[in-house]
């Protein structure tokens, strides 16, 4: 099975206004919720590319148990969430008639030292039997900054190719771990290098400690420097829609190629049509299967294999 | 005990930002959830007043056991909540640093008919040791319009004197059931009677069929019309704060003194002074205990005696 870890799960909930104005009171007219956090998104859709994923992570109190629901109807999913005595986090994302978001993210709850513990015991046992691990998102309050570097290291020990998606420092002491792949989009890449040339901040980036670098540019498609070469990925055209959970389809894309694999272009070509399929797709988050199989032949990479 | 009724409880939470603004993302910096729904901020004041209160209504979901969690923890509240399949609705206010308020309501659950035939069960079980009810806030969908007017008729049958906080269509036919008091604000009070002037629009009220109507005027305090007579009852100034559970206050104010036996301008100075004590909280809801206890000394009470 793949793993994916989500230290800070959501509950995500979807709240449809007419029209948002500040300082004034709103009829919700619709109530969306599901269970959120990169980890689990990457989950939902590894799971629906025909992939066995276990979950791991922190969950706790009602909104915990919100998750735990949405994540038991979802076929393919196996549930191996830590419990925890703080009680999951909320994000709001306010949707007006104009398509907009206006989104409101709960920082989550404080993770004691005794749960950061039973969780990293936790995900020692589930890495015996996991082909990949990807560790996704941000650190709620009292997990260190250096947890997912510790995760890495774990992963390489018992190798089993992890890949990492953050930010900020955790991102940065992460890199230093030496994960096989990390997927920054611009900003973060910006922010771990000092770089906003993408070419130039994947290839520091690689320098800085990552095997394989594969920075997400948003509808431009995807640049990837790997010990095998370097490419880069074009959609046949910019999409316009909803880019919620894009990132977390080209982890996926990534996750399920490399399991299968599959050559560098092929995982690209893979990552780059499921993102584009999630842009599509009307409910935030999902992909569109027909797309992502259109797509999937359209896709353009070029670059050249590396020198053995 | 004192019962009140809150068909449509909610989940009440507040998000603290540091700037709200349209579309874009923003981190919570502070959460705070409690058991809402006007009915239990009414109980929530009763209670801290000393008295014996059972609150009922619906309840559901895991946003339901969360209210439910919260009112185990609040002493003084009995907790004899039916309920649903659905899940209880959530209130999202969002306080950003002007200290103003941008407020999302969901619309709650369906209820089931045999859902609303279990409540009226209930209620009228209950009913039988109150010595007085309070019927409070909106009507989840499914419930019929004419839902309190029929409540109002079987406390009357059982001569447990009965309140109405209502608005809307649910408040013009609650008025018609005769209950023993209504409690609308300005804005519910000219939606009733097409009368923008208080007094015409409080007798308007009366001739409608309560007994009793006692206006919120807001920060200027409260007008009663009502079989002993018609007052006037007005803080010793305007208070500036958070308003939200101010007229609920009035209600648990209203409510004990029509329990206690006060007579009308005492039941009116302690509903005025809660009032204020609540607009002057720190915390959105609750009273502030030593401000109460100044202003019931300080509001003014002006009006006279029906000839009997």
């Amino acid at each position: 099975m793949i793993l994916t870890v989500t230290l800070n799960t959501a509950l995500d909930i979807t709240h449809r206004v007419r029209a948002l104005r500040l300082h004034t009171t709103h009829r919700v007219t619709e109530v969306i919720q599901r269970p959120g956090g990169k980890g689990l998104n990457v989950a939902r859709v590894l799971a629906a590319l025909g992939h066995e994923v276990t979950v791991t992570g922190f969950v706790g109190g009602g909104t915990g148990r919100a998750v735990q629901e949405g994540l038991a109807r979802t076929p393919g999913i196996v549930d191996a969430l830590v419990p925890v005595a703080g009680a999951t986090r909320r994000t709001i994302a306010v949707v007006d008639a104009t398509g907009d978001t206006t989104q409101l993210n709960e920082p989550g709850p404080l993770i004691a030292p005794a749960e950061w513990s039973a969780f990293q015991e936790a995900y020692e046992v589930l890495l015996r039997s996991a082909s990949a691990v990807a560790l996704c998102g941000s650190l709620p309050p009292g997990v260190p900054v250096g947890a997912y570097a510790g995760l890495i290291r774990t992963a390489r020990t018992l190798a089993v190719p992890v890949l990492l998606d953050t930010s900020g420092e955790p991102l940065r002491r992460g890199v230093a771990a030496r994960p096989d792949v990390v997927k920054p989009n611009t900003e973060e890449l910006a922010e771990l290098t000092g770089s906003h040339e993408p070419s130039r901040a994947t290839r520091d980036a690689r320098r800085r400690g990552a095997q394989a670098v594969v920075a997400s540019l948003g509808p431009d498609g995807l640049l990837a420097h790997t010990p095998e070469g370097h490419w880069r990925a074009t959609p046949p055209r910019r999409f316009r829609g909803n880019p919620t959970g894009a990132g977390d389809a080209v982890v996926a894309g990534l996750l399920s190629g490399l399991v299968e694999h599959l050559p560098w272009p092929d995982r690209l070509t893979r990552a780059t049509a499921l993102s584009a399929a999630t842009v599509l797709a009307p409910t935030a988050g999902e992909f569109d299967h027909r797309a992502y199989d259109e797509l999937r032949t359209q896709v353009a990479v070029t670059g050249e294999v590396s020198a053995a």
